[in-house]
């Protein structure tokens, strides 16, 4: 069996794909290494996607699935993309579960936040170190943690750790944030976090569990230590783009037009993973539909 | 005084600009010409804007623009737009109420549905013609109608008036409809709705009110008549830009790079307004993020 469009990724921008193509009636299947949701499941509050005043990553990510249901869209969890074969017509995709093949694609993997490439950072994964205070900051209860990098992700979540966390120390290699305004606003006026500038993470140490962290100043080059429970890393983002073979930036992200056409005729991508100025739900969404017309009138014309 | 930002625009691009603005912690107001919403309050049912399985555009309007209120974005309704005075940094937005001063200027002001030119067109605007079923379909209860156009909208509201018409005839120019598939099932299938193919509007007649309308076959020229009580027409979109000097296109929809940037520094497009493969809520409010984040580094830059 050939499918109209498969899509590779459940995220928003990929849910939205389903919601269109099934509305323009095409057999669809869409597949997901993880659960449905994407990165939104592990975001504790959304508050910018209009409509939803506030609301969690998590019960937005079941908004969204069930939406894509109602429109009747096929959509398998935990099977993962390992290469898309390109032979015009017809694309294979190639999975852990074997090949689907289909008349075109529409790619939506997201991405996946970057290791800091520390000494100690991967043996302390889950004895103290995590990408993910939604996900691990219970377990750090009237602890100290230290956060590192200076970005949104960072800032949210520094700011959602003040919930649990005695005390929260933000580590950022340069001497300002690049957080959203509101966002740096609410972390200077949050009592419970403090602010180390200039400084990268050199080591984590530890016995079992993580008990400090070495920074180096890189503007002086002294090197201090500081005494935490718990280190969280936000210091970008990895697109999961490795299984297709498209024209990317140096980073791995996909250049698409305006029209979400990729250098492949009959691949088309949405979201995160593409070269796009801004990479929130609400630019996803956007993606997805523009990204699903595109697949339906490729697939009218072919 | 001076503002950061002036919003021209009060639809889902531009409620969404203002959300984001404002978490930007940037001085904004928003100006719309009407009430809040723009074209979608006189939408009857949205199913397409994901997370809202189904709701009406008028409440997903007002939920919209509870979300801009929440972050504290100053709005004001019934307040035209005459043209944008653009000496560098500061922008003069020229209103019916005077001057406005701004650093930045996000336009999204959508479009207005396109009159066919028929002769009768005007004459019987509100006394049988009209260009939203939503807005005057009650008027229509058991009574015959007529749908020029082919598109979406004019399949959606078809489908809308077979609710209270008694008989709606879809009238289009050419052989078949470009509204999407999903649609077109939902209208053939629909035993009120009957088909015209290849048919343009010449005329429309009656003495106080509309009593029928006169169709030219574009294949063979042959003219027929059509009792009907009214007409609803759907025929395409103007942008409403003419007070922005900026680059557009033939047709008036401003041009834009990925960024939401326009021809004039400072001066930024969200929305159905730009030149756009999609004009959807969904992809409407993906630009009105862009847009914004988009002034908040150019005034950073400024």
């Amino acid at each position: 069996m050939v499918h109209d469009v498969v899509i590779i990724g459940g995220g928003p921008a990929g849910l939205t794909a389903g919601i269109y193509v099934k509305r323009g009636m095409l057999d669809a299947i869409l597949i997901e290494k993880m659960g449905m949701g994407g990165q939104i499941i592990v975001t504790d509050l959304v508050e910018n996607f209009p409509g939803f005043l506030e609301i969690s990553g998590a019960d937005l990510a079941i908004k969204f699935e069930q939406h894509a249901r109602k429109f009747g869209l096929e959509m398998k969890g935990m099977l993962e993309v390992n290469a898309i074969e390109d032979s015009g017509k017809i694309k294979i995709i190639k999975t852990s579960e074997g090949d689907i093949e289909t008349k075109s694609v529409i790619i939506a993997s997201g991405t996946t936040p970057k290791k800091l490439g520390a000494k100690g950072e991967l043996e302390f994964i889950g004895r103290g170190v995590s990408y993910c205070a939604t996900c691990d900051g219970f377990f750090f209860r009237d602890k100290e943690v230290v956060v590192i990098g200076g970005g949104d992700s960072a800032i949210t979540e520094a700011i959602y750790l003040t919930k649990m966390a005695k005390k929260v120390t933000v580590v950022h290699r340069r001497d300002e944030l690049r957080a959203e305004k509101i966002n740096q606003e609410h972390a200077f006026s949050q009592p419970k976090i403090s602010f180390i500038w200039d400084c990268v993470l050199e080591e984590i140490v530890g016995k079992n569990i993580v008990e400090k962290v070495i920074l180096r100043n890189v503007k002086t080059n002294i090197i201090s230590e500081l005494k935490t429970d718990g280190v969280f890393i936000y210091v970008g983002l990895i697109p999961n783009t490795g299984f297709a073979d498209v024209k990317k930036d140096e980073w791995g992200f996909i250049i698409t037009n305006d029209k979400m056409e990729t250098s492949v005729k009959g691949i088309f991508v949405a979201g995160d993973c593409r070269v796009t100025p801004l990479r929130q739900i609400v630019t996803a969404v956007g993606d997805g539909a523009i990204a699903a017309v595109s697949a339906e009138r490729y697939l009218e014309g072919s």
